[in-house]
């Protein structure tokens, strides 16, 4: 009989960067709006309606002289030494990031050598055979690198795989540009690994919506063009994209859900990327939905950080996975046995969505 | 019997810009060192020298108005439209590239959103389940997204996806180097599908080397700091790159040939990232000595395109599998049970190698 070869998590890791920035630090800023005019209102009621729909009050900046590629090393590092697992025995290491390597100030994204690789580098892992690739989708790109690394661990071509999400949007954020304020710095790190078990990640799924979505997140010139005439800053389309995200982000997980022959009763923890702390509430509230359930049990199904984090894009989903799994986001906690989805959505637009169950 | 599934090529394409630039455009540049410092030596004798070395006597730039998105999205069309490969039928496109999209005179790389979106969208595929994602994974990313979309066909995940190479080194190229000379823009695209067949992708190896190799190949400033103090330009250290393929390629061939169970013998073509026609053929004569050969047929085995294309990263392979496929690199050709290897090295340092046997 040929043995049912899944993958489980066997080691987490995260890079909280130490640096807090308060809703208050943006007081002085001057907010414009897409059509480069003075938005006419108090910072104050800017700041506090920004609280009320994302429900952030700070978000985590990296240090001055730190790149993406720092802190997914650091995420790295930790993942490899909480399990215990031995870096020259993995035969991946995937990066999943949105801008690559930007130096503070510089505004220009370095990719060459790509992050992985430059990761594989600080581990001073000597074995050739670790592959170090980056995987870039948007937000889901850690997810998406899960996905892929699972793919190969069935095809049976690798044993163990690191799959590192890291960026440093506080890089690409516009300081005239409200929806800038969401975005944080971060890095977390999840170590898979091939078991003949009927556990692990029993099902996933994806989809790309591009033709009128590629436009919803983009790299674009600041709302203030005087200043900053050079440089490109990540600019959304944030209406759309809340509109786009709830349509479709509860359909993504429940078809995964029915791959793997569950129902959301069976569901302990769903851990989603924290892009706005409400849109996050209103798709639970969706999934409920299509299981005929009124009223999502938010806090009990649904650890949430992006209150104190922010949208550290493709880290948001491992960092959360990483607190949990470490006991740093008390009450809740993975047991064996508990099914646990990961769902991500963004640029692209993409959304992807993994189903799992602890061993 | 549970069938065993392969990837077969069903599908190829590639763009070649129509913009030609010969060596002697270059007569007038003025050409400094890693010193910053004038290069002592008149700019016939540079090129004279430079021709010698890699066989380059043109390369191809794209059109100010294009972007690497362009350019990939020519080559998919060209590969969708050659095989009448419904677009609406593809599981992924993956895209392979190391700036994302740089805009002319822009000197940025823009990722957001990443490349596979940009293209899955000006083919205005509806499809959500067409999966959009980029691997970056320096010059032999291309390579290496077939062989992680072969693992995804192997796991029984997709049955058919698009792999794009595609790059505009043009645009990261500093006038004052000469190490730029080498550099093109190009495309290439290929479609995988998934066959019960023994034949299609028989093996592939793989190899990323970090600790001493990841600072061979990197974005740094112009020699000429004065003029290009902002821009990032790619810069190598040629003989270390020169001398690490040299040691390594053929290595890594040899042990994916081993892994199919095959000899250099059952070899019938060679399709090598086109770095530098020397190094290449270098590379080939390692190769056959591995297996005791002292002498390789260069010309019969090992199709080059780079005397007229230049070294356009990702899309050298592509473009050559295309151009021998369609008949356009005569007497080159690939008939059903040839034995074809592609092979890659680049910034990582990474090298690659897939054995593919024609259905």
């Amino acid at each position: 009989m040929i043995p049912l070869m899944r993958s489980v998590i066997a080691g987490t890791g995260s890079h909280i960067p130490s640096h807090a920035i308060p809703n208050d630090h943006f007081l002085h800023h001057e907010f414009r709006g897409p059509d480069r005019k003075a938005i006419d209102k108090p910072n104050a009621e800017i700041l506090q309606q920004f609280e009320a729909i994302t429900t952030i009050r700070e978000r985590r900046w990296a240090e001055k002289d730190q790149v993406t590629s720092d802190l997914g090393f650091l995420a790295a590092q930790a993942a490899l030494e909480s399990s215990g697992t031995d870096p020259e025995s993995l035969d991946y290491i995937i990066f999943g990031h949105n801008f690559g390597d930007v130096r503070a100030r510089s505004h220009r994204s370095d990719l060459v050598p790509a992050l992985a690789a430059r990761v594989k580098a600080k581990l001073k892992i000597g074995n050739p055979k670790t592959v170090a690739v980056d995987v870039i989708f948007g937000c889901p790109g850690w997810l998406q690198g899960v996905i892929m690394a699972d793919a190969m661990i069935r095809a049976g071509d690798i044993r163990r795989a690191m799959v590192i999400g890291a960026d440093t949007l506080s890089r690409i954020s516009d300081p005239h540009d409200r929806d800038s304020l969401i975005y944080a710095d971060g890095a977390g790190a999840t170590i898979l690994e091939a078991r003949d078990t009927s556990d692990g990640i029993l099902a996933h799924a994806v989809r790309s919506d591009t033709i009128e979505h590629s436009g919803m997140l983009f790299m674009g010139p600041s709302y203030n063009e005087e200043v900053f005439l050079e440089a490109l800053f990540l600019k959304m389309e944030g209406r759309k994209l809340y509109k786009y995200a709830l349509n479709n982000v509860a359909g993504a997980i429940k078809e995964t859900l029915d791959r793997a022959g569950l129902s959301i009763g069976d569901v302990k923890k769903v851990l989603i990327h924290q892009a706005n702390g409400k849109m996050d509430e209103a798709i639970l509230d969706a999934l409920y939905k299509l299981y005929g359930i009124d009223k999502a049990p938010h806090d009990e199904v649904m650890p949430m950080t992006i209150s104190w984090l922010g949208n550290s894009s493709v880290a948001t989903v491992p960092t959360l996975l990483d607190l949990i799994v470490k006991g740093n986001l008390p009450p809740h906690e993975i047991r064996g046995g508990d099914v646990v989805v990961f769902a991500s959505v963004g640029a692209g637009m993409h959304i992807n969505a993994v189903v799992y169950r602890a061993p």
